[in-house]
């Protein structure tokens, strides 16, 4: 049995689609996240002027309203039989997000305990056998085993074992014991 | 420089004073944290067909109002010039406390960056050097130094070093490096 900790924003929860519908709006733009596939996303979404959708992070409802990402719940429901399950998100940055994030775990992932939630700044004091994270600033300090989940953003990162959905999580974490 | 993982309720924020306003309050009676010098709170206060206090702790505005621990401020303030403090609470048992500790930290520690303050359910997966909790539960999973804040329902436990106040974890860690 092994401990397993999970992300939530663009590992559980679609917030990169969200995003882009925010920055899309105020913008007049019409990008997916596929027009980021070879293009730093930060650079571009600083650049000609364009209106910043990161304010609206701050606003009540951005995270209580996220899409799940596809197969996360049948897959982290099956690893949390098998494994501890912890899912860990950078979420006191934003107020707002504390109980939303709470409530949106409560209707999508009932499987997971409230003991095996946590809401955090950074995650350089987390300790596990394995981290899924979209961000390289919590896989760079992590002990254990980093996978990368795949985003928008972290296109052009390199260096990490980088997984693209939950099928190839189930995979890959299929024989942890 | 070390990193220190610092416990809010009855340790940063004084729990047991409430709890007991609550308890005497429900039950008539007039007990004071001296009473449990060498009595097991849980047994007691379980016993006799008192009223509970727990459901309380579900209440809006439990966690928001309590008072500060003394000398707690100023010494927190001095370790964390020194040293990477982070206070981590066991929160996520009760949905009304996550922004209502939000807030008491950002009104009393407002030098505590949202980045170094973690709301979790249990503290297995915190690594860090120093850890100073009221919990053996907490503790007895730390792979660094434990300090178990005296309280009072954990006066019977042995086995960790206990500190008494935040005068003595001053001279305790104020040779840390």
């Amino acid at each position: 049995m092994k401990t397993i900790i999970i992300d939530m924003d663009d590992v559980l929860a679609d917030a990169s689609a969200r995003i882009l519908e925010i920055f899309n709006e105020l913008n007049g733009t019409n990008v997916d996240k596929s027009f980021f596939d070879n293009r730093n996303f930060y650079e571009f979404i600083n650049s000609n002027g364009h209106k910043p959708y990161r304010p609206q992070l701050f606003e009540p409802g951005f995270f209580r309203n996220l899409t799940v990402m596809p197969d996360a719940q049948e897959v982290v429901k099956e690893l949390s039989e098998k494994h501890k399950v912890y899912v860990v998100s950078a979420a006191t940055e934003f107020p707002n997000s504390l109980k939303e994030k709470y409530d949106w775990m409560a209707e999508h992932f009932p499987f997971i305990s409230w003991k095996n939630f946590m809401l955090c700044g950074d995650k350089s004091i987390v300790k596990g056998d394995v981290m899924i994270d979209d961000h390289e600033k919590n896989l760079k300090t992590f002990d254990g085993e980093a996978l990368l989940f795949d985003a928008m953003h972290n296109k052009l990162l390199t260096g990490y074992h980088r997984v693209y959905n939950w099928q190839e999580i189930h995979k890959h974490l299929l024989n942890l014991v």
